[in-house]
């Protein structure tokens, strides 16, 4: 069998993506100040009605991230207010949450393939996995989820950006 | 370190999600069914006016998920002919996809993190990246990249799906 770190594929893949959803939120800043709006009307955009707005959208993905990682390491889960009122202030939640599972040592993660992992919901019983099954099947898809409609609702506001902003360098 | 497999991190993340993209297609019938349009309508939806639209999502999203199991298996990479023109040839092109990917031996991954992958581009000199870099930072956030979109326009054209439809059973 091919051997990869549990590590590997979870930590510096979220890291760099926010890194990413930073550079976005610059252009962002950016897009704003040449068409001179506030970037507050960015953080009411949805998709859809019953889509979650742009400050939801990242606030999620950032509890993917940091809950991922806290969950898999066996380390204590930061929790954040969700009080970010400004795109500064998103900014600075992304930076954190880049901080925070950067920090975590890679050996946190050994034998995390097969930890059990129990997610809590807002109804019913907990998802419960398998650490393995929850990285591939659940965290990461839920972190992109979120991460690339952050991107989308920028694109539909006309924020110039491009897949190569989006894979990052 | 925590052993985990290319294999494992790869097909079967594409298999599934592309099980629940043919979900959303279904849902997408049944909505425009209900609404009495034609299902011709998503096919050109797009989120921004320089976004690429609904097919070419679909097509793009097959793409990297039969592109990231040829190159990481070292097997033929499947050509299609880009010409779905409806949404039961997309439907049919995901179908497609899946039964590949799902097709690979397990066994042909082996070593596949250390493998010299070399991606293409329309201008300039290919991207060359190790297997497992190519996995993490590339394939997956793309693949999730166009799979989310494809998401996000239902969504937008009212189609009923929720975050379990994204992530699937």
């Amino acid at each position: 069998m091919t051997q990869i770190s549990m590590h590997g594929a979870s930590a510096p893949v979220f890291a760099r993506m926010l890194d990413n959803m930073l550079a976005w939120l610059d252009a962002a800043r950016a897009h704003a100040e040449a068409k001179k709006f506030s970037t507050d009307v960015y953080l009411t955009l949805r998709l859809a009605p019953d889509m979650l707005p742009f400050t939801k959208q990242i606030q999620i993905a950032s509890d993917a991230a940091k809950g991922c990682v806290a969950r898999l390491a066996g380390v204590e889960l930061p929790r954040y207010e969700d009080n970010e009122a400004t795109l500064d202030e998103l900014a600075e939640r992304i930076r954190k949450t880049r901080d925070f599972v950067r920090s975590v040592p890679a050996a946190a993660f050994d034998g995390s393939e097969a930890r059990e992992i129990s997610i809590p919901r807002r109804v019913g019983e907990p998802l419960k996995f398998d650490g393995l099954s929850y990285l591939n099947h659940f965290a990461l898809p839920n972190f992109y989820f979120h991460a690339t409609t952050t991107y989308a609702l920028l694109r539909h506001a006309g924020v110039p950006l491009g897949k190569g902003d989006y894979l990052g360098a």
